[in-house]
């Protein structure tokens, strides 16, 4: 698990940065492609605020609009995608292009991927938060029963495009939601990284800062594309991350949170755990990731009654075996090892410690 | 297009052939791949009639059942599988079995593909037309709008138990409709399968039939997986087959055709097309083809409005492109060759000619 060599280098990978929006190369794909048509899936948002800034675009397309937010990343969406592809003349030789958030990216390449067996599609992420996640890596899926991506494949955009003109876009909380992603590169990956963003109060991030965070993903990715070990240190304050963000979803008294805002939270909580666990991991270190994550984001507090639900949701995560809970966690800023049974018991003292029940 | 070696080598394919249940086999595939928990996937009438042969098992599985027909190959009945799978405690290590004809099988592949982004399955196919086609090649998925196999992806089973005991099941109309898709092998990779099958006129097979009916399939796809070039020559009698299948299970007043009946008398409008396309296809050769198909298979006959649906319908074939249609056409009888374009006028002909028309 000691990732001493780091290595970044992102040529070939598909994925292109730049700070305005480049038509050109965009045009370019399209045309070496030779689609038989070109569809642009937007949100409502994507539509309104993101679409604008690809109007000099030198090629057809078609727009389909899905409804935003998490709520309908559903496989119910899928089918009014589906449809609007199948009565729009879509075929096996047609490309979507993804304008969006990882919402969005994530079900449009569901769709992509399984749409008469799957056809090509391009990733143009408009949020931070799919920009250093859900643009690397290939996971796409929709939600199911309220538990997240629990339907879905692993597949490749032919091409991302990351340009941070997007961002002037996207409300300050958003960006702040993203910047957890990059908090979270630095502590499983490159402590560095860590300590190059630790003391952003305000979240404020660059294209280079962008393009190393994309750059620990995809290493991180190229060693293990299916998620059979590597990979699942990217899951680190996201099993319980989840399972916060599912109950604040499911819970008519609780507002929504953002992804990040939940993942941020579920790092605390599972520092704490890595604390407790191991003994590389110090008290300190815990206190770091706590203190940053107190100074950027909104706090939730929880019952004890909630606890037990989080708890059991967590049961549902992907990553566990036969009902056993497992987690990613950290043994070093910057360094995180997979696979490590936690108890029940360990977590309700973690929520307790952390000061997260209310 | 000229398949002068034609390889039918099956091992390492994941496939196995038996005349009685292979117990032994699938208990040792289970015993190795220490999935946490195994569900076998039935519809009504495999749970009733072959779930039986299957009772001296030794490992603990649950049953999963949907309900039985084409009618029910959908995302809605995804949805059902995907929910008892949560419901019954499912996770990544877990394995499907699918115990199944076609819709199953495809259905099945498709759910375990997608469920957590993909679990292991194996399929144990109890028609002969699954047999034959569904259980090789890795093709999964559902119709969408009356549309067949429009949601799906490439993904192949851990492993395949072909076991002609199952056939013992299997009603009569069941055992014919199988039997037109290894007509159809021969038709496209190899005469001389055609010609040992055509003159069978109860459509009698034996477990060899079967294992070089797969070979074909796996020859053609093990050099195909994808379907860019040479399996397209799988579809031969597909594109108008299953537009008169779908025509007929969207009709109120048709009754619903099985799958090898309709590609049964796809081939025949088919072989006509062929006749008329390709110099090396003769008239002989399409009066041949005809011959068997009326020999074994229910006439079907529409009205000029009908075949007018039924060419729209083809329109949305998954070969065509730009909304052009395209067809895999017989050269020769064992030689097929694929994405030619065909005029709505010749497929008027061709139903005509055939005498499809009432």
């Amino acid at each position: 698990m000691n990732q001493t060599a780091k290595p970044l280098n992102l040529r070939g990978s598909g994925i292109h940065f730049s700070e305005t929006f480049p038509s050109e190369v965009l045009e370019n794909t399209v045309r070496e492609g030779v689609f038989s048509k070109v569809f642009i899936l937007t949100d409502e948002n994507t539509r309104r605020w993101c679409l604008p800034l690809c109007s000099a675009l030198k090629f057809p397309y078609e727009v389909i609009e899905t409804p935003s937010g998490e709520a309908h990343k559903t496989l119910e969406t899928c089918g009014l995608v589906y449809r609007e592809l199948l009565n729009r003349g879509a075929d096996r030789s047609s490309a979507l292009i993804h304008l969006g958030g990882g919402v969005l990216t994530d079900l449009g390449g569901f769709v992509a991927s399984t749409f008469m067996r799957g056809i090509p599609f391009i990733n143009i992420p408009t949020t931070l938060l799919s920009m250093v996640d859900a643009s690397v890596g290939g996971k796409t899926g929709v939600d199911f029963l309220g538990y997240k991506n629990m339907i879905g494949v692993f597949s490749s955009p032919l091409m991302t495009l990351v340009c941070s003109e997007f961002l002037k876009t996207l409300p300050h909380a958003e960006l702040v939601s993203g910047f957890a992603e990059m908090l979270k590169h630095g502590l499983i990956y490159d402590a560095s990284i860590w300590n190059g963003l630790k003391a952003r109060s305000d979240a404020a991030v660059a294209l280079e800062d962008i393009a190393s965070s994309v750059g620990v993903k995809a290493a991180i990715v190229s060693q293990d594309f299916k998620e059979e070990g590597l990979r699942k240190t990217l899951n680190f304050g996201h099993t319980v991350g989840h399972a916060i963000e599912t109950l604040h979803l499911l819970s008519e008294a609780k507002k929504t949170l953002l992804h990040g805002e939940a993942v941020a939270w579920g790092m605390v909580v599972e520092a704490y755990v890595s604390y407790r666990c191991f003994a590389g991991f110090s008290e300190a270190g815990y206190r770091e990731v706590s203190a940053v994550v107190r100074s950027l984001y909104p706090r939730v507090v929880f019952s004890q009654e909630e606890v037990g639900t989080l708890i059991r949701m967590m049961g549902r995560d992907k990553k566990n075996r036969s009902g056993r809970l497992r987690f990613s966690l950290l043994e070093a800023i910057g360094r995180c090892t997979y696979d490590v049974e936690v108890s029940p018991q360990m977590l309700r003292e973690a929520f307790q410690k952390v000061g997260l029940c209310g």
